[in-house]
């Protein structure tokens, strides 16, 4: 595998909103709830702010300089058009040149794990030398106001990560799929024949989210770890998909990973979808508190239902 | 690049359409229609016929004798849900093994050649030795019934394609996309906020794909050959996606390809969108009309707007 990421950039929606203040508008058990989720902000897009806008405007601070890209992969489960694929419509409003692969990849919390592999087969291509990779969700825009667990967890947002060429040791991913659980996290419209007079509603059962995550994703990570030589003393850090805290505190009780090798912030910004672990590689970077050759275990998991892990080379 | 095609299937919905009958029924001019698609039948999709379900039906018989499939690509511009992923639905319904790679790419008439790119490069993956690509679309469920220009085109249908590890002469793929075309074949909803009381409806502009093919196709064709190193005379066939009769005697013309190395069936089946190449393929196979060794130039072209190339070897 070849490839690293040299930058990357993040858009969230201008409307913050605080957890407390909306259990106090609704008449939530704000402290219950903040115990399970442990988030205290999420980000809702406006009617203005579609995905492939706040796509866009992540992606523009990276190809106002770069209009280089060879291939954009837009990983996205908000799309605004069945058709034309997403990406291109981004191509053209990006300005990227036109000798370019672009395409939609739908997956969800394991989006950016499946961006980056793809984004890495990819650059093994002779012609291509710049992977643009722009995952963005707007989950929010189909919550019903009473749907508590999921109007306090889910944030929307965008981040645009760019992978060069560059010679690592190869790299194996994991990858787990069980869509028997289809039902557990699901936006559900009937065909495309949408049902009239009715907005597609987002829906979830969060206890079988999170008893698919324990039962599977310890394994995945040990798999990840003995595929690929690696033992945990020898990552720089650990970043799961940033769910919830029950879902984070747990993997790490169960996994018996240090603290100090995990990086998470979905108290401040929530659960954004494929975008949680390029947030945290994003600040992790801004931060500089990782450098050159550190090696980084990230597991997406969730939607799907469906895991995907690797290690990646910083 | 590794791979290749073992097995082909098709699954058509059981609703065929006469265009004689059609035009008949509302007064269209059948033979100016005709001379200018050359399609006699195609194929629409009852409400009981999802994309979905068509293409497990195709897949069904690649799929009941071999379960090890490491890697399932769907490609699609139906999708039934935004999410799950419809690729993790198709894996349950199928009974496929829980270690695999999963996931939907969005692409229309260039859909297979960039399924084909993904398995390719799947291939090189170690843990990745058989990879399912499913090509499933029912634009037909999403056209208006005085849309002539749609409904005398286009045919739902699914193909589903097994490519297995083998070592081959490394094809360059050859890509080209212009968003600047997104208007010119769409189906639009306004962002996930479906717009009440209203079905999303296909839209197209065929003169402009048709000067869009006619202006990129070739040079994109002639990129292929000479980035491939082979001439046309080496070819055994070249496969258009088959969009229609004017699109595809143009390009002959403008490429001058020798008619006996041109396979086509838009005809019989109509524009299937992201099946058109493999439902030719599948005949050349059915036919034995092809042989290991065989190079054959594929190229799909239109929504997106957006082209891909490749040669590929029996």
């Amino acid at each position: 595998m070849n490839g690293a990421i040299t930058q990357i950039e993040v858009k969230l929606p201008k409307n913050k909103i605080s957890i407390k203040k909306l259990c106090a508008k609704y008449k939530w058990d704000y402290l219950k709830i903040i115990e399970k989720t442990g988030i205290k902000n999420v980000y809702h897009s406006s009617k203005d702010e579609s995905a492939i806008k706040l796509a866009i405007s992540a992606a523009k601070k990276i190809t106002k300089k770069n209009k280089k890209i060879d291939a954009l992969i837009y990983v996205t489960q908000s799309p605004e058009f069945f058709l034309p694929t997403n990406a291109c419509v981004i191509q053209n409003r990006l300005g990227l040149k036109k000798n370019i692969i672009a395409y939609d990849i739908n997956q969800g919390c394991t989006g950016f794990v499946y961006g980056l592999y793809n984004a890495q087969l990819l650059l093994q291509d002779n012609l291509i030398n710049n992977v643009l990779i722009i995952c963005s969700d707007t989950y929010t825009k189909n919550i019903k106001k009473d749907n508590k667990s999921c109007l306090t967890l889910f944030s929307d947002g965008a981040t645009a990560i760019l992978v060069k060429k560059r010679k690592n040791k190869k790299k194996q991913y994991i990858f787990y799929t069980d869509g028997s659980g289809e039902n557990d996290l699901k936006l559900h419209f009937s065909g495309n024949q949408f049902v009239k007079n009715k907005i597609p509603e987002l829906s979830m059962d969060g206890r079988k989210v999170l008893i698919f995550t324990m039962n599977y994703v310890p394994q995945i990570v040990r798999k990840t770890l003995k595929e690929n030589k690696v033992t945990l003393d020898e990552l720089k850090y650990v970043i799961f998909h940033q769910a919830s805290k029950i879902v984070i505190e747990n993997l790490i009780r169960k996994l018996d990973i240090p603290l100090n090798k995990i990086y998470k912030n979905y108290d401040r910004f929530g659960n954004t979808v494929s975008s949680t672990i390029p947030l945290c590689l994003y600040e992790l970077r801004k931060k500089k508190m990782i450098s050159k050759g550190d090696k980084i275990l990230i597991c997406g998991f969730g939607v799907g239902l469906s895991i995907a892990s690797t290690i990646m080379e910083v």
